[in-house]
């Protein structure tokens, strides 16, 4: 019996994103994905079942990857606002890398039989949670005080998605501090009290 | 040779988007969609040549409609502040009046063809364009003066949508004036200069 490797699973998953992100599912064979994966057909499905499962365990990975990431890059930042910054700059960087999964998440979203389990609804949580954190953070720290942290994280966090989804490239510079600055102290100029 | 009627279509679109709005596109059949709406399976067809085809004239129709109820709703209120508000508040009711409007969009984007034009670009277009005029009438009036008109509109249109789209019920009085005063003023309350 032959075992399965991650590094095995890693180089499927990797043809797969790359073969879903540029052709519609339906038009997506195993065979396919076997083939620019250099695997045999019988190897793909002794890890995935069949497509759907492929598509859950991609975007699995790419939760793990983007709340990784986020970590990483939010570890060495000093403050809330240091931190929050670092937040968006992750967050735009991850989906600007990986440009087809926000069509992968919404093809998921959108596919899901009704009351069935969205597979991404989970990161959505946890990022949602991390973000509230900050938030927390900043007032403990006398960094910033939310008024109202429930709209808050979601106008944040839909604003972001926005940017990174239809924003242009290349880039603004700054575009992390330009987003936090307006999230903190408005999008009025007018009602900033200090400058950064 | 019967004619069309304006008001034959609008049955068969009301009773698709009640249709589209409970099942899964694939699962929904034209005949359900003419038996819904009370007209013979023939009629449907005269009016539209397929599925596809329906569906993309209700997009159309929401599209209109959320276009005339952002007129309407804008045009009493006085002052570019004002407008925004009305703005917002009418953005939230009319999504939240058309549930599953959301889901027909998303899945009109997800499954579109590769260099398709996705029915609902338009709507976004305009919808960017109307919120930036806002802005620009906020500082000819001395309103408000917006720093980053391009993130910003992105900032607050998205925000908006995750605010619609998982913010939650029943909405938190004054949600519009809470969205516009995050947004201009900041959601960090020591920002604030002024207050409302």
């Amino acid at each position: 019996m032959r075992t399965k490797t991650p590094l095995q699973a890693e180089k499927m998953l990797e043809a797969a994103a790359a073969l879903f992100g540029t052709q519609r599912f339906h038009e997506v064979r195993m065979e396919d994905i076997a083939n620019e994966a250099e695997v045999g057909k019988g190897t793909l499905y002794r890890y995935f079942s069949d497509k759907e499962d492929l598509y859950v365990a991609l975007l699995a990975r790419a939760s793990q990857q983007l709340l990784a990431r986020l970590e990483e890059e939010m570890a060495p930042a000093v403050g809330a606002r240091d931190r929050l910054e670092a937040f968006v700059r992750a967050t735009v960087a991850f989906f600007d890398e990986q440009p087809h999964l926000f069509d992968l998440i919404q093809r998921a979203e959108v596919l899901r039989s009704a009351g069935q389990d969205f597979p991404w609804q989970q990161t959505r949580d946890e990022v949602i949670r991390r973000v509230r954190a900050l938030f927390d953070e900043g007032k403990a720290q006398g960094d910033f005080s939310i008024r109202d942290p429930e709209t808050a994280v979601l106008m944040l966090l839909g604003g972001l998605r926005s940017v990174i989804r239809f924003g242009k490239h290349p880039r603004p510079r700054n575009l992390a501090q330009r987003v936090v600055l307006g999230f903190l102290e408005g999008a009025d100029s007018a009602s900033v009290v200090s400058s950064v």
